[in-house]
């Protein structure tokens, strides 16, 4: 047995399974920028960036140096490292190319702020995960207002634990699904007109006065396969008016993967607040909510309410400072909204014969492009039209063979994710599309 | 304005409020073993190890070392430091002080096994946060019982998310009390031999049958300041006799704590699965979620039920790894067993003329020492015997003055906790026991 395969096998006799492919026989090493290397010494190009929490490639020079710089200064000066940050306060300061950066949540806040709703208007808490973070903005909004209801859409993904598992439309992560949270209403996602149309209605028979928000994904990733909520805006609209608050989960929409800095202003919504996580911190884990200043007085709500063990740890902050420090100085959102479109037209190109729309009533397998940015799925479809998740496992695995990483996007949903790191150079697309071309190609023999 | 006075502002403008005190003026820069600094160059005593998260001390010359040599080796050699490991498998090796290490979560089962069921019987599940390795945990019991309903105990204290949240006998972490999930029902906390009656009697008038565990804390820490519960094992043995699992929230008592590795093992405990957090990680957040093997087939429970962007990310095994194996060589849990009888004592002497015991029928303000190993309150009651915060207060803020960082256990709970570093020598203990009897001298004048 190779080194790899026994490994796999120690892991499932001995880690309960989480969401890894049961049939998955590699075991990854290696990575450097928008490449990754199995046990085996296959290359591959990341086309999941690992579901957007590698935005900036793996290990990063700059990230890994200014760490190691960190742990260095900590050896030498013994700044406060243990992830303390929610019982009492803790700063550091390291310099590096000639910058001295504040490693602490204020420090955060100001990198964020610049991004967001601006220096003077943003208020953040950092927490650990993805979902943590919308359980602080889920909490906070229904603290300040008082509502018990909340409002989501149908195939949402939010996250595993609490409020955020409660507004995921996700039924394994549901210990059993008649123990659900009732408090979360599920709206059809308003992808096209129709939708809106459907969404709309569905809203004007609800009391909204018990719902305290809409918590929304720009791009549903998870359970939609990148379909793009192009109408949001008018739903957002509709329930501003009628005092119920929106919350744009950035967690994997964010962070440049749109083609702009965040998910809600690619598409030009207007949220409350938003949430961060995965790609903040790339190697450790690090969650934002950020919320617009002046939604309520800060002070209105009590101490105690969100907190934890981990929330703005010394680690954390340092990892996503000089994450965001890169955004900055590599122009990383620049980069992804320059290769957006091409990339949407690369992708169509690739799967040209096979496009939905000009073979749906030829009655061959058909494929479709979906999602903005840098942030795509391809869609399978067999002669009848019918979503066919056997031909996404073929080209996934073919995929592989042809040196690139992908994720399907569920057990049943016919979709591969296409998330390249957002430091992808054009030559790094081609690579990734001519292989699709190539994959896409063993339609034909099936 | 002071640079740490003027921090502060700026942090309760732009960060939302947690539990750090509305009082605190210190800002923490430094931490060197047992010892932290304030931003005024004021060296204090941590006799809260932050709250039990830096059980092996600040900045831990072989934690920082072995970091540093893994983001050395990310930098020469590139081995994958992204936070990935739930949707494929990655690992990396480094060798360090003779010892070729395992970066896994396998890696750090083996480690974890050899302190808990052993290597043939222990299964783990790596998570991020306690709580989300709570929460693990619960769902893993209720998914392969099909029993809805938990059992916890009064004033217990398990963590701020899903249902380790519900699980937790604090008003200020729900949003809203109306909205608790019921599914969890508390018992009283079997601390003395009444609390046992008590406890049997209610769980005698129950249909045990819709019960799928008992999650308890050998010693409640954050509710209970340090209550210990002496009975839990006869409630386990008879809950054993219905089907009812149970589980130890180790997340503070956890990693030597209480003189044992565990606290279930300092108190002769037998759960069928703890949950590890806080000192496990050190430097990152990692938390574990650790399984008895037979209790059900592994297989049983399905893919994709608990999952996450983060469980097993790299850097957190890292630190996982580096950190039990600190405790295996320093011989952390030794230390703390040696100290635990002496620190007891020495608390006790501190405090003497205010023992509860002595004092009580007296009419003099009173303080009674809890807790076990070097998991210790000592909590404040006032001339007629009833629970006296201010006093708390007072004493807190002496210990301050006197060069020793606590925190109070609750706003209205009149304890304060002390928990060293397991780190700590007999004259690191005298030094915080010596403050202790000079800060109480000042309820003499109070």
């Amino acid at each position: 047995m190779s080194s790899s395969a026994e490994y796999i096998e120690e892991y499932k006799r001995v880690i309960l399974p989480s969401t890894i492919s049961e049939n998955e026989d590699k075991v990854l090493c290696k990575g450097d920028g928008v490449w990754v290397w199995d046990e085996d010494g296959k290359k591959y190009f990341d086309a999941a960036s690992q579901v957007s929490m590698v935005n900036i490639g793996h290990n990063h020079p700059k990230l890994i140096s200014w760490t190691r710089k960190y742990y260095a200064k900590a050896a030498r000066e013994k700044i406060i490292t243990s992830s303390i940050n929610t019982d009492c306060y803790a700063r550091s300061f390291l310099t590096v190319d000639g910058e001295r950066m504040e490693i602490s949540p204020p420090g955060l806040q100001r990198r964020l702020a610049q991004h967001t709703f601006g220096p003077e208007n943003t208020i953040c808490f950092p927490d650990v995960t993805g979902a943590l973070g919308a359980n602080d903005a889920l909490r906070y909004f229904r603290t300040v207002t008082g509502r018990p209801y909340w409002l989501t859409f149908e195939k949402a993904f939010h996250g595993r634990h609490g409020e955020a598992r409660d507004s995921s439309d996700s039924n394994p992560i549901h210990w059993n699904e008649a123990e659900r949270d009732h408090h979360a209403y599920r709206l059809p996602y308003p992808e096209t007109k129709e939708g809106l149309k459907a969404c709309l209605e569905k809203l004007k028979s609800l009391n909204l006065k018990v719902f305290s928000y809409l918590l929304y994904e720009p791009v549903q990733g998870e359970g939609g396969g990148m379909r793009v909520g192009r109408y949001i805006k008018e739903v957002e609209d509709f329930l501003k008016t009628e005092g119920v608050y929106s919350i744009s989960d950035e967690i994997q929409a964010g962070m440049g993967r749109c083609g702009e800095w965040f998910g809600y202003q690619a598409l030009g919504l207007n949220p409350d607040a938003i949430v961060l996580g995965k790609s903040l911190g790339v190697i450790v884990p690090v969650s934002c909510f950020v919320l617009k200043k002046g939604i309520n007085d800060l002070y209105n709500f009590p101490h105690g309410k969100i907190s934890g063990t981990f929330p703005g740890y010394n680690a954390g902050m340092a990892a996503a400072n000089f994450v965001m420090r890169i955004y900055e100085e590599e122009k990383i959102v620049e980069n992804a909204r320059n290769l957006s479109p091409e990339f949407g037209k690369m992708l169509k190109n690739a799967i040209e014969p096979y496009d939905i729309l000009n073979l749906h009533n030829m009655r061959l397998p058909s494929l479709k492009v979906d999602g903005i940015g840098l942030y795509r799925s391809i869609k399978f479809y067999d002669k009848n039209g019918i979503p066919d998740p056997k031909m996404r496992d073929l080209v996934n695995l073919k995929l592989r063979e042809l040196g690139v990483w992908t994720y399907p996007a569920s057990k049943s949903f016919p979709a591969i994710r296409f998330t390249p790191p957002l430091v992808s150079t054009q030559a790094d697309l081609k690579f990734l599309t001519d292989a699709i071309y190539q994959a896409t190609r063993i339609l034909y023999q099936s």
